[in-house]
């Protein structure tokens, strides 16, 4: 029996391009798939990633510091906020552009500027690892590093990233008002680039220098909004184990228990699938019924009706 | 009697600050201003300008750009749309944290990433007026014209500024979902900077070169949400005729054919006092019983009690 589900989406940030043309012809694709799950009755929340984005707003912010000695420089956690709407002001167009188009006229797209709790004490800040702007060779990372003391490292054979801490999400501090528009059926675009990163202290949130993961803080999301799915976009269309090996094996399901071995195999490569596949048993794992699934973005509704992506559940 | 109102406020943009440390103190200040009339029962609804912010963020994009070749110029609407996140995120923190310490623990705070229809055939753009960015010495607005290709004005003695087009809002396009926040009791930050400034092609709407001037943007909003009053905040307690001049005369209140009248006769200064006394005309005038006044943010709540401020009404 079809069943019209919340699902939450988790966007990569690579897939919306390294510069504003590239950006507004990713967001147009993006709003195509979005639009056929809309389509089917589905209520779907949106969730972005921000790394090559937040990286370039980054860069600017620190290039007007040099022109400009009245400027300080711009804390992550501001430059986290910016990438919100600039990536959020495109893809709510997009998306409110093919609903018309589909003939959802009174379908309303918003984007909240979203601050995300994180543990002062969490251990990532120790450990950056987050890679964050565009893919850089080997000289310019140099050059950045020089320049910024920016912590640069290569990044699964495509170049070098700077890197920043990406501490755990505890709590999405504007959950109550994504709810609101949620229940009201609006399509909310929410927790970009993982959310704001912010530590509590009493009664204030301190911006965090930190990149908060986008599949973690979806699945907070997913969970937080009693979400039946959460699904993970990336670039490949299943999970593989054994991958780029004799006996590689692309996985139409795992339970959360299979998925586990595989990570203690070592299976899936940490910054890149191994997070996803995380996320998605955590959502997976939180509740009977609720279902995780990793595919590739034009494939998201063959994925739901069951005809191919990833499927992780309990 | 007394009354607890729908108000939509109108921050400037320059009481915000000129950077980040100036903007973090100064929204500390707004939001105990705000939390003043939140306290007393009111529900606010917040609209903030961006002149500074959206020039230094333009400036930083173009600076990226000159950097970085991979980086093409950014819109000015896409700045206008970082400037509601960069503020925002600020702003709705400090509403936040003092909204806690006053015990409402409670009342979440909102920041929606707004468009604002404006209409291409607007002749603001023939004729750009609104200033943006830092006021700039007489040699630092000629470099910039010189390097930009940027029309630079002087601004009422306080220096020089870049001016852009500044159309008339005509729609506020996520006003649904503004709408469905304000009625469930959510602090709303909206229509920043006037709103993203776009133009509708059918079904899309596209960017456009110009920042809305926000007091015009918050008396959209205030008749769109129904509201019973327009607080517009300014660096004066009340408004003056003859401003300057022997027979100055600062006024309590103005009815709409009065402000008419002063407003044939030059009495307010363009792009300061004169759009300010309009946009409060225009709400006062749309239906029997709404007001709007413009005063001092500290004034604010003495204001509404009608204690101070000038008050324009029908």
């Amino acid at each position: 029996m079809f069943t019209r589900k919340r699902i939450v989406i988790a966007l990569g940030g690579n897939a919306l391009g390294d510069t504003l043309p590239e950006q507004m012809a990713a967001v147009k694709i993006t709003a195509q798939a979005l639009c056929d799950l809309i389509e089917d009755g589905h209520q779907v929340v949106v969730v972005h990633g921000n790394g090559p984005q937040v990286g370039m707003i980054n860069n600017a912010m620190s290039a007007l510091s040099r022109e400009d000695s009245s400027q300080p420089n711009t804390p992550l956690s501001v430059c986290v906020a910016m990438s919100q709407a600039y990536i959020g002001y495109d893809l709510q167009n997009a998306l409110r552009e093919e609903l018309r188009n589909r003939g959802f006229v009174r379908t309303p797209v918003v984007t909240v500027v979203t601050q995300v709790r994180v543990e002062e004490k969490d251990p990532a800040f120790q450990n950056p690892s987050k890679p964050i702007g565009r893919f850089l060779t080997k000289e310019e990372a140099d050059r950045q590093a020089t320049a910024y003391g920016h912590i640069m490292k290569e990044d699964a054979g495509r170049g070098y990233r700077r890197v920043v801490a990406s501490p755990k999400p505890v709590e999405i501090v504007e959950l109550d008002a994504i709810s609101s528009l949620v229940d009201a059926g609006k399509i909310v675009i929410t927790c970009g680039g993982g959310g704001i990163p912010v530590t509590m202290q009493e009664n204030h949130l301190k911006g965090a220098s930190a990149v908060i993961d986008k599949d973690f803080a979806s699945c907070l999301l997913a969970k937080d909004l009693d979400a039946d799915m959460l699904i993970i976009l990336t670039a490949v269309e299943k999970v593989a184990i054994n991958f780029g090996k004799e006996n590689e094996k692309w996985l139409d399901e795992m339970t959360v228990e299979e998925a586990q071995k595989y990570v203690n195999e070592g299976q899936f490569a940490p910054g890149s699938m191994l997070p996803k596949v995380q996320a998605a048993m955590d959502f997976a794992d939180s509740k009977p019924g609720r279902t995780a699934m990793i595919t590739l973005l034009e494939k998201a509704k063959d994925g739901i009706m069951g005809k191919t992506g990833t499927r992780i559940h309990s």
